[in-house]
């Protein structure tokens, strides 16, 4: 009878304890959102950014400038300890617009390019030659000897039917990270490659390229060419015979020595265990068009604002709070990797890091990369972000600057923005502030600091 | 054991029927995704009505062409019939462009005005008026007599902590509609109202607005002003009895005489159950500024495309869909009265109405409006809408269009796209085709197909 009433009376307070826990939760969430949209500073944050500094390419004036700027405004929110991690970077520089046209015996078109990130310049006069079409790196592969002399075209479309961009962008990328390097090693004079963007329009999309190890004479000059440009150049290639159809293009950029840039980082320590870090963050330097707002201004303001939010609603973190704004992640991830080996040097306990880097629109969930029970832990908090209409829980996901950071036991997150304009903006001259919505910024914000508030509050499973 | 036998078979083959059934849906649902995105057509429809036509205020020139186009594209997709109802409908005219400005001794600061809908003239030279700034009809009603002589400055604010901003709409549109007949009660001379919009900028927001009962002296003329303009105003009032300030306005619309109006409507009729009825429907007219692309010119190609892809797809469907663009939902739903009216007229049976008019965003659900069998039924289809990302399902909803059609047993619907940005552009010079993603458009259009797919295979519970 005593056990009875002791496992009653024990089942009635777990209950209660529950219940009020759930109902503390459910408050603070909603004091997240009222003061991200109510009184948020990642909108301001942005405009200052994309307005003041604008493009911030590492290697770039801007993006010492951005690095002293996020310095400065970490320092104002009063977090516990604001330092600069050093990093090395690479330089690239684009140098004088890009030109291009089809030439044909009719005449010649104008088409908008620009040059792919890491790519080498034309000969100073340019480079023309005759055009081959192809859909993917293996039919480059199969054509082998007769790209030779020629300019190699990739013009695989985005696949318009997968319901995720991010998808279709995974499934067309490689033909602009590794064109070139394919077409070169067979002897091609150049590669051109379609516009990673789901639209027909005249923005050409830059982005990361490799020449992997092609020797010096494998090395060719690529640019991307926007989607009306790859379907006018199409188009013509149908009569190309009939009309002596070449390309004809000229970039300038270069490849220059190394420089040094900064992780900008800042910290609440926490009250209970300062050794348990939890991280959230996004990459400061952008592509050189446009202003890098969306990619990835967005991301570093949501998550300095994950911080200012914490600071101004009183949260006192039990778990160390850190905003990581990671230096160069478009050129190969060297700030990541930066802070990941930092990390493993000084033995730190990472458990979360959550990073916003698919733009600013509105949240709809999460992507995470977890053991199991950690994954059971955040679908558990599910019905505590329903009435903010996040409901994607995915397993897999994160975000490529902290993907170093993966443990067995940790937990990494990548907030999921809804996809279906990212490729509009992305790694080009639309990428500005302009393009952002207020609401849909903010609420990624509060969507951020909420989870991290849950992650703070309950820890992780099976890590002390 | 005949019977345990006999009851194992009819589970077995239950579960082979459930399984199989599910297997076809979510195929089927899959091929309507994928005709929406790939090969879809609201988008070319979309641009048409706005660039061609624009904006198609009910009574205008530009609402009788659009009635003409949508009756000829209905026509080409070979629907079992297309035909026009006709319907009565007011004719309000903006007139000449509004002026406005805040006057004070130290010089005229110029503010972007609208006429609200409805509204009558200014006197020809214009108004100007001491102003008194109040937050709610109540306020009004509190002042009296005070308000007497002056314009009355409706500026209570969306507020910007609603999730869903439909709710902060109807938070505040109280102002918009009724705010002159209140002020105009108690003898004021005009009355100003902040717009109907979450962001701070120089769009002003039309939108209906009724004098109800008034007597013709207490109709007084009424306009939105821009956020900016109003938040200006707010400021300046504080210094009011310094500045000497006062507000001026000018606007020449006027009211005249109903005209002819009319639904579009085509339909493929049932195999099975031709006289169960399933309606899909937009409305066609707009307010007068911008293109109406978003409000409803996006519902109405959607619409038209769920059809559209029944007929490409070769589903035959059970039961009539029918879409339906109703006349006038801006000005007094007369096009959705009449169709209702014409319905029970004709003892038609309605088992199911989806309306899309909450702007062509990416699609989050639907709202539900129906009895508590047939929206478990709903929510039993929830699972195939996940891959689409389609998670709310919200009880309650559906449109002002269909709204007349309420049965006990039948089922209304809402389309619910993202709702973040629909007030950057609702009644305003914005909401112009460009501000309309084609696959967010798309995504819609393929939902809503997908769920009246649904219904025309397994109809509604209770109905034959």
């Amino acid at each position: 009878m005593k056990t009875i009433l002791k496992i009653t009376v024990f089942l009635f307070c777990s209950t209660l304890i529950a219940q009020n826990t759930t109902k503390k939760d459910s408050t603070q969430l909603r004091s997240i959102y009222t003061e991200a949209l109510t009184k948020g500073r990642s909108y301001t944050w942005l405009n200052y950014l994309s307005k003041n500094i604008g493009a911030r390419l590492s290697g770039s004036e801007a993006n010492k400038k951005a690095v002293t700027w996020a310095k400065t405004e970490l320092d104002k929110l009063n977090l516990t300890k604001v330092w600069l991690q050093p990093v090395t970077v690479p330089h690239w520089e684009r140098g004088e617009k890009e030109v291009a046209h089809i030439e044909t015996k009719h005449g010649e078109f104008k088409v908008d390019i620009c040059a792919l990130g890491g790519s080498i310049a034309t000969p100073k006069n340019g480079l023309l030659a005759e055009v081959i079409e192809v859909k993917s790196l293996k039919e480059v592969e199969e054509l082998g000897a007769k790209v030779k002399g020629k300019i190699v075209f990739f013009n695989r479309a985005m696949p318009a039917d997968k319901i995720e961009t991010m998808r279709a962008y995974g499934a067309s990328v490689d033909q602009r990270y590794s064109g070139a390097r394919v077409a070169g090693k067979y002897g091609a004079v150049g590669a051109i490659v379609r516009s990673m963007n789901l639209k027909i329009d005249n923005y050409p999309h830059t982005g990361s390229m490799s020449y992997g190890k092609n020797a010096e004479n494998e090395k060719i000059p690529t640019a991307a060419i926007s989607t009306n440009g790859a379907e006018l150049l199409s188009t013509l290639l149908e009569q190309k015979d009939k009309m002596e159809l070449k390309f004809y293009f000229k970039q300038s950029c270069e490849n220059l020595p190394e420089v040094e840039s900064f992780n900008v980082i800042g910290e609440i320590k926490g009250l209970k265990y300062p050794n348990e870090i939890i991280v959230v963050g996004g990459h400061l330097d952008s592509w050189d068009l446009g202003e890098g707002s969306h990619d990835d201004g967005a991301g570093v303001v949501q998550s300095m604002e994950v911080l200012r939010i914490f600071k101004t609603l009183k949260i006192k973190p039990q778990r160390t709070i850190r905003v990581v704004l990671f230096a160069n992640e478009e050129f190969g991830l060297s700030g990541g990797k930066a802070y990941a080996a930092e990390a493993e040097k000084k033995k730190e306990n990472h458990i979360v890091a959550l990073e916003s880097d698919s733009g600013g629109f509105t949240p709809r969930g999460f992507g995470i990369t977890s053991n199991d029970q950690n994954y059971q832990q955040v679908l558990q908090w599910k019905s505590l972000f329903e009435p903010y209409n996040i409901h994607i829980f995915a397993k897999g996901g994160g975000g490529a600057d902290i993907g170093p950071l993966k443990k067995d036991n940790n937990v990494l997150l990548g907030l999921r923005p809804d996809s279906q304009r990212y490729f509009d903006y992305h790694h080009t001259d639309a990428d500005v502030f302009e393009a952002v919505n207020k609401r849909e910024l903010e609420l990624g914000a509060a969507t951020m600091a909420s989870m991290l508030y849950l992650f703070d509050t309950y820890g992780i499973k099976g890590e002390k």
